[in-house]
């Protein structure tokens, strides 16, 4: 069975937090992952290395672009490549020299120490869906999401035993003024959970707010020292380096807290056509934008990521869970750990535009290949819907439970002695039976994964119970989590301070949106 | 992009066959797949050292029970193994040794040599839900199956690209008499189909009616001297061969046919709870039931088996898509490559009553886990509902066409030049678009697996079109495929020989039922 670690002291908590403590719900987190299986490695030797020469000729004689940001072009100028005009030619190994100052693991903190991760190595962490602007549940459908949504999608998250990150944009609250909402976002993050939680990366500014805030809730000298936030860097495929997610990226960096520096690549679109191409590309591009994070500070954590999709020639629309996403997300786990990165990729993908068998399949050949790839960190572990336009609620909750798959999974196979089982095979001999031997009565609590929301009860209780599907099951669930949530402890002075900074810079400048 | 084969002559076609065969409806049907990918192999040297010493240990201190079977003994113990009553015990190393002698790859012959199918390797072939009592569909809900549900589901094998294998026993007619049913599927399969199937195992001489009939479909001297059918003997675990399956078995080894010797196991029920314990049983039995094979007759095709689900410790009820599933499925296939023998395992698993997002999850995850195990022979690969006991027209259609993922994915990656796409990256640079560039424009139709019953609409289309979900989608396809149905061309002469002998065989007992 998984390691559970129990909610425990928060950092900051005084007496308050304390007499909060004593009466909180205790909320069940499984430790983050570590793999004790190995990973699937699908391309061979020579398919690596021709990939990483294409990779490198791509940087040296094609080059990127650093968009509108004369400090980018100055740095790697300064660093030995080759500038003209926006374009950045850089020589061959150049790049990969530069990403060696990467740590190939790093902690990021949470307020709840408990809930720290480890990012790189054999683990994995899982973080919820990011970015929808739509919302859908079983009694209102789909809709616009407000702060209200997000801040459900929150507690949710907080109560989901087998997620070990908050996430970022989880949905967009388009209620609240573009240049405002990252700070009601943060506010929930850092109030209603305390898991490890995102930054903002759509402007500098907020990026600023993001590490202002942060340093209100650890304090400032701790975000100084550590990195208490993993903030989404995409990058413009192909290769292209806009200055507002580089300027984000800058903030971040300079103040030690991690990136994902990640290709958002719609396959045939954004990338070429086939798979080998697109790993060209993926690995590129990495190098490329995990370099510069180098070029800002030396040492400074990240991720190298890779989101990408395939397309449906037909229609145009991405798509989710194929397999030629599982060949890419396969090969550029190899391509990072030969850069000795920690490694962004996976999520519950789905194109489905409800929580039916089509989301579920395409989320289940997304999870397990993303297992198997080497991931370090599945942002849109659970809830991603409809090409990831909408989060759903009843989606969250039922990639939720299937992430515990996943901890099961990368146990892998006890070869102890009571694994090997010989005594019960003793004892039951042939035409016997196991259910009431020793052996599985030590064993059957932590042997098997269970879920928390699929059905498993007899037919007849089933259909008598309303014949209920995996929708209707995880609306349930969904209410009864919520119904459930109580925010975990932490220092009123805090929640006050953090209060006071979101209503002064929300006073500071006038509404913005779109 | 998979290699997919036409609809071509027939064996045994005349002048009839080729006229039947100028107004058929083309039917593709992809090539089993061949793996160009690597396997997952999750246990290490010592682990795999370990369940093998241990599974002799289980047959030489243990043992396991031939039933009811006097000729069955004799042959164990002239053999060399220690008889005492029904328990064999097999010194270690004899039953490994009598294994060698099975084939580690064998054809299956289909009708139309097209449909062949080579059985071992790096292949994998895909053959239906095999066994429920009970079929669903979106109008009729569920209900006991019927020989016209059987037919349906016949078409729909033979309808769907990337199914390889008509099957057996794809629902249980329970309209027909026990002792009559196998008569009228075997001739479903024969005619409405020209795929590979299997034959019937429930008692000796309906094994001996499959044969008769395989001899009018494919001439007598071709069935003596090839295989034409594969058939499943399951072993009554824990150790347990009981009489019924061995006369099948004993009839199909002696006509050189194939037979899958495959534990059915609920793990904490049939076996140790725990997944070592499992594989050493699985092994054991496998070891002793692949033996037996080679007893009867040195050289039998065979095919190692494993049908392996956990079991939810608080109903009792048998789950799936687990990860203790997928922890054995990986090992056995593992055990099996070791044995040089052909492995079967993997399916449509799930405990789901209805075609939903929990049949789907879990499905995917036991799809997924079986290509990356190496199984070469997946019964069970589409429709398969509430643990087995229902056989779900949509869910077929549905699991039918995620079969493609597998194909796609088996393929690997291409590192050719134009896998490479260096040309594209050139011609297309930072900030531009693949779309319309030349590398994806001579690509773009073979590069993605697309599906045929998936949502890909845009949501205002799809709205507009009814919101239909994954089960509703796959209920039009159902009546579409169903509708447009033709039979593959035979022999008028060959169909009237084997209704004759349905008829005849039918007549020469009463019907038994239960």
């Amino acid at each position: 069975m998984s390691e559970v670690r129990p909610a425990r002291r928060t950092r900051g908590g005084g007496g308050a937090a304390r007499r909060a403590e004593r009466t909180a719900v205790s909320i069940e987190t499984a430790k983050f992952i570590t793999r004790n299986i190995p990973n699937f490695e699908i391309l061979n030797e020579e398919a690596l290395q021709i990939i990483e020469y294409n990779a490198e000729t791509v940087l040296e004689e094609i080059g990127v672009n650093f968009v509108e940001n004369p400090a980018a072009l100055e740095r790697w100028r300064a660093a030995g490549a080759d500038v003209v005009g926006e374009r950045v030619r850089i020589p061959r190994g150049l790049a990969r020299q530069l990403c060696s100052t990467a740590p190939s693991s790093f902690t990021q903190h949470a307020r709840n120490p408990e809930r720290n991760v480890e990012i790189g190595g054999k683990n994995l962490v899982l973080a919820p869906v990011y970015g929808p602007p739509f919302v859908r549940d079983n009694e209102g459908g789909r809709r616009y999401a407000t702060i209200e949504d997000f801040r459900k999608f929150v507690k949710l998250g907080y109560m989901s035993k087998w997620l070990h990150h908050s996430g970022g944009t989880v949905c967009e609250p388009t209620d609240i003024a573009v240049n405002k909402r990252h700070l009601d976002m943060l506010l929930a993050h850092m109030t209603l959970s305390d898991k490890p939680y995102m930054g903002s990366v759509t402007e500098k500014v907020r990026a600023e707010d993001s590490v202002n805030m942060s340093k209100i809730l650890f304090g400032g000298d701790f975000v100084d020292q550590n990195t208490v936030m993993t903030s989404l860097i995409n990058i413009n495929s192909p290769l292209t380096f806009d200055n507002v997610m580089m300027g984000a990226l800058e903030v971040y960096a300079e103040a030690n807290q991690a990136a994902i520096i990640s290709p958002f690549i719609v396959g045939g679109a954004m990338a070429p056509v086939t798979v080998a191409g697109t790993l060209t590309q993926v690995l590129a591009e990495a190098l490329a934008g995990v370099a510069y994070s180098q070029l800002v500070r030396k040492g400074a954590p990240v991720i190298m990521g890779a989101f990408v999709t395939s397309i449906d020639m037909n229609s145009g629309a991405p798509t989710f869970g194929t397999p030629e996403a599982a060949h890419i997300t396969y090969g550029v786990g190899q391509l990072a750990r030969r850069l000795n990165l920690p490694y962004r990729s996976g999520g519950s993908f789905s194109g489905s535009k409800l929580p039916d068998a089509q989301a579920a399949y395409e989320t289940s050949n997304s999870l397990n290949m993303a297992l198997l790839s080497g991931v370090n960190f599945m942002l849109h572990a659970c809830g991603w819907l409809e090409g990831g336009l909408v989060a759903s609620f009843e989606k969250f909750v039922l990639d939720a439970d299937q992430l515990g798959t996943l901890h099961h999974l990368a146990q892998g196979v006890s070869m102890d002695e009571n694994g090997q089982a010989m005594n019960a095979l003793r004892e039951v001999g042939p035409g016997g039976h196991f259910l009431g031997c020793e052996h599985t009565q030590a064993n059957f609590k932590s042997a098997f994964w269970r879920s928390d929301v699929l059905d498993y009860k007899p037919y007849e209780q089933w259909e008598e119970e309303g014949a209920r599907d995996s929708a209707t099951l995880a609306g349930a669930r969904v209410r009864k989590m919520l119904g459930d949530y109580q925010a975990p402890p932490i220092d009123p002075a805090i929640v006050e301070a953090l209060e006071a900074y979101v209503a002064q810079r929300k006073a500071s400048e006038p509404d913005a949106f779109g």
